[in-house]
């Protein structure tokens, strides 16, 4: 297969977990006879710095004409006290609408060898697979607002249509299709008339889908079962705020940030990140975790159906936390392991497979 | 001092616990020489039942002529189906809009003697004491809501006044107060209107209580931190629905929700409820744990300042614990030892500490 990547490194240690990915990337490329090339481009700080704009139109220009993008991470912290046009956040946000990335996707597993990081219980954190779909372009954070002049009163208007819903269940329906068939909407059905209409539309939209069940869990029961019981879950779908609040709560229960990727999913262009920020403090010093930028790439290859590649490049993950060879955050073994090393032992392992 | 209560122990296993918090109340009564009494009325099922309404006229009436209500549980399976206006969960909404209970109030604490019941591992729960503050009657849950006839469309306006933020905001300093002077505000004021409104006029009431530290956090955020540090916690006060998610998600990680107790406080009424559900299979039976409810009526009791009352109910609450004489959901002692011996304990001790 041959694929026009987007890279866009960003600040902080995007550069240099980005740089990691692709070394897997090159090392499945060349295990499996494929063909990816891959062009650069500037977004976040860097790119007010060099070209005044956080998304500057070349950017988003070759993010249109690429067939996936390769994201590192936004932010620095010069530009924490900047107006709202100019801060690096925005070229991120600019770039989901431009290219319509409705849909957050946001895997949660736990790693073997990493369960004595998790905050929860060992027996509870065991085994735990879970994919949240969590639309991301609707809902209250886009609706009208309003505050009153005088500062007495504010609103925030939540609104669905049908349409939102439906493009992105067809997403979730589709991946558990992939994995253990199950599909659980989260909402607050039994108070939100949008949730109303969530429960409406996917129900339909679920016949199409025979083998795959469904069932429907209120939000703030979603924010105890993930702790209670996360292994009861395989795909998680959930409209854009409560997404926001379940997939965050979800990520702490691995026991590292520094492992979580993401995708974020159109109709037409797909962005692969990890979900971890720039980490400006963290720059140029190789203590940079790059296992979720790695990830993130992981996900680019099953985006486009190689799903074997994407599990080689998970087994060479696996080995590394199982090895121990790991940065500094995971703390598995003493000596100082460095994120370029991490990344050589991930490329190597794909390539030569014990 | 005089107290006239309204005991409303409406359906399922509310009676028996009831009864148990009763009998901690009158060894209180009896050692520190005040003088409460009580007036039992219906409310849920069993006033569909008696009266065909889930919440009585002459129940609301008691209820406003007292000075505070002590409220069991409310559910039962044969009005599951039942219509809306019959189902006997309408009686606590009823409830709390008649006697506007704006500010629900729950508090999470970390029990020594079942730090192993907790999902998280034990230093992560070990000492955590937070109290949350949640608006009750505005929001989202309350606001306009809208469905297009054709199904291709739903919205739920999300609204707040000043008034509404600032009463309850001076509930969450004054308690923090008389705890670690800590109030942490819950809020997504990255995005939303209602929030940036919450975070300006709580920033402003902060100044009248200089001696209390104020910090926000945004909700997804929260959702993290309420996992890898609810130590961090003193008093959390935040709106409807981040309330309603938050305090769901903190009310598991002490392992029991048999032991939690709440407040819905308004300008004019408190009501007191554990805030476990009417349990119905496992009614009569003596398995029920009566500490939510018990721990509700020494919140009663800190409501009218008794605080000393209240800290005797506690330590008699923790010794219960510590000597495993618990129901069966602790699972401490392997002897059956039924909801009435547990209060029968309580109060014992309350009016005999070793
Ligand atoms: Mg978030
Ligand atoms: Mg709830």
């Amino acid at each position: 297969m041959e694929l026009k990547i987007a890279v866009l490194p960003g600040d902080g240690i995007g550069p240099e977990v980005t740089t990691q990915a692709i070394k897997a990337l090159n090392a499945i490329a060349l295990e499996f006879d494929h063909k990816f090339t891959y062009k650069q481009a500037d977004i976040g700080a860097v790119a007010i710095d060099k070209a005044g704009s956080p998304l500057p139109d070349e950017t988003l220009e070759l993010c249109k004409t690429s067939d996936a993008i390769l994201f590192g991470a936004i932010g620095h912290p010069k530009y924490d006290n900047a107006e709202g046009s100019v801060r690096p956040e925005q070229g991120l946000l600019k770039m989901r609408k431009e290219l319509e990335l409705f849909a957050n996707v946001r895997p949660v597993k736990a790693f073997e060898a990493l369960l004595d990081h998790s905050p929860l219980k060992r027996h509870l954190i065991k085994g735990v697979d879970i994919s949240i779909y969590r639309e991301l372009t609707g809902g209250i954070y886009f609706g009208k607002k309003e505050t009153k002049e005088d500062g007495s009163y504010a609103s925030d208007l939540c609104e669905y249509s049908a349409e939102e819903i439906e493009r992105i269940a067809h997403l979730a329906f589709k991946a558990a299709m992939g994995r253990r068939k199950k599909v659980t909407l989260i909402d607050k059905a039994n108070v939100l008339d949008t949730s109303r209409l969530w429960r409406k539309k996917v129900t339909e939209l679920a016949k199409s889908y025979p083998e795959v069940s469904l069932d429907f869990l209120y939000v703030d029961n979603a924010a105890m079962q993930m702790i209670l019981n996360p292994r009861q879950f395989d795909v998680i779908l959930t409209e854009n705020m409560f997404g926001d609040i379940i997939s965050d709560e979800a990520s702490v229960i691995g026991g590292s940030i520094g492992l979580l990727p993401s995708a974020s999913i159109g109709k037409n262009y797909a962005l692969f990140e990890p979900i971890h920020g720039s980490y400006p403090q963290a720059t140029g010093q190789g203590i940079a975790n790059p296992i979720a930028a790695i990830l993130s790439a992981a996900m680019l290859l099953e985006h486009f159906g190689l799903f074997e590649e994407a599990e080689t490049v998970k087994e060479a993950v696996e080995r590394s936390l199982k090895l121990g060879i790991t940065t500094p955050d995971l703390g598995v073994k003493h000596e100082r392991i460095t994120t370029e090393k991490v990344g050589d032992f991930i490329a190597d392992f794909i390539s030569n497979p014990e």
